[in-house]
């Protein structure tokens, strides 16, 4: 299944992608797609209820809002330097075990909604990556089992502030956590949608020009690592989203010269399997 | 007021404490003490509906298991070294601006639930704290105005696997955030209740012994700075709790040789006008 969520900020309703692409009204099951649907085995009860009713939904209204694919989760996680080339662009070594760093969930945003530049940001970056969507409790679970408490997988765009990242002292969680610095989306793949999530490619432009372009198969550490090491240090809960890294190509590492985004730059991104999503940063309407 | 939240974990109902020191049950009320509240003027509302109905309120059962005085936020922020022994104790500089990580909010416990050891801890360690709870949505607010979008103030234990946390590759939050690691409470004060919460005494014992013993007007950076310079990088949320920083004393500083806690220990620590809390530590029975 391909999950997704429509309609204005605060007020989103749950939908499908059907196998045509076409995006479907799920309003009528009754549940937003979020912690309380996962834990409640709500993947197995769409498909069951999709069986009996998905020829009678509605298709959603032209020119609806996608929103995250999931509602605001407990925590959005993020892997540094998970692939060796943006390590060496970085200037930071490639790591021995996976580096994590949290994300503010308020920072969540749909897949085509605006990137907004934050006030005083002079260094606002990009980062395509394959989001992992946990579906079931994770505590201390071996690399064997990880995959069963995996959902699925979205497409994110984790936005990063350079300066306000490595500069303002101390952590990271400063410069990734501004509001809209998470698109997600345009779907939630659930697993057997993504045979294998290690050979994907992943991509993104910046004004029509491409700037990352690699593979999942190059990532550092895999998913199952990922969700195991986790979860050996916190408590994974069904919706949490896990960002798996980054390829080379941000604008920090750009040569000649460093480039970052301006007012009207326009981002797109893509995974093989997850879609496509389309921002346009902006400078920040409340700043 | 003196807001508490009561019985067993996933199951917790709203309470407030009286002026005599009593637990009392507000269910009656109707809602829980969560961002949902806050945003819609709920302190107002409920100070409004106690005048009508504290006097009919039922104490809470004998025995009943205190929670974290407000349901899990959309984050827990915390500041890293902002009292200068601290630091000092730390053997890092003291910041130039506060710096900031995040606690994931799945470790959130009633101020007396036990401490969980995490696998393969052997440096779980103490931290009394002074806690902020937003009451308003907080983005770009000026030092002036940062204290109109605070709610109140808790006690909080930012416990803290210093292995975890810095020998692990990488970022804070991987020491911060195991199950257990977020004592809240025994309430949530308002702002009225404590006319100044930069002159409070904290502390915190071992096993009776005391080893934190400080002040609030210790405090390197004060609390509408912090909130202020939060709102910078990220939008606070209603509920949204900061957490302020740990004076010296904690186990990782101790000479002539650092202590950590064993199964067994027992931590109490208290702010003036804040309430004290409880935690013996044990083993993770999930490890």
């Amino acid at each position: 299944m391909k999950l997704i969520r429509f309609g204005e900020k605060g007020q989103e309703k749950p939908g499908i992608q059907n196998s045509e692409g076409k995006n479907l009204d799920c309003s009528s099951f009754g549940e937003d797609w979020n912690e309380t649907f996962l834990t409640h085995n709500g993947l197995e009860r769409l498909k069951v209820w999709l069986q009996a009713n998905q020829s009678k939904l509605p298709e959603i209204p032209a020119n609806s809002r996608l929103a995250s694919p999931i509602a605001r989760p407990s925590k959005i996680i993020c892997v540094g330097l998970n692939y060796r080339k943006h390590a060496a662009e970085a200037g930071m070594a490639v790591p021995e075990v996976p580096i994590l760093f949290m994300k503010a969930t308020s920072s969540l945003s749909g897949p085509d909604d605006p990137i907004f530049i934050p006030r005083n940001s002079k260094k606002t970056d990009w980062e395509v990556e394959l989001a992992v969507v946990i579906g079931k409790r994770a505590k201390y679970v071996s690399v064997e089992n990880a995959m069963d408490h995996v959902a699925g997988y979205c497409l994110h765009n984790d936005v990063s502030e350079r300066d306000f990242q490595l500069n303002h002292g101390g952590q990271w969680v400063k410069g990734k956590s501004a509001d809209n610095f998470a698109p997600l989306g345009p779907f939630l793949a659930t697993k057997e949608e993504i045979p294998d999530p290690h050979q994907l490619r992943l991509w993104l432009k910046l004004n029509g020009k491409i700037l990352q372009d690699s593979s999942t198969s190059d990532l550092i550490f895999d998913i199952p690592t990922i969700v195991s090491h986790i979860s050996q240090y916190m408590t994974l809960l069904p919706g949490d989203v896990i960002s798996t890294g980054t390829p080379a190509g941000v604008g920090m590492g750009l040569k000649p010269e460093p480039k970052y985004l301006e007012h009207g730059d326009v981002v797109e991104l893509g995974i093989e399997g997850l879609g496509i999503s389309r921002q346009v940063a902006i400078n920040d309407p409340e700043a």
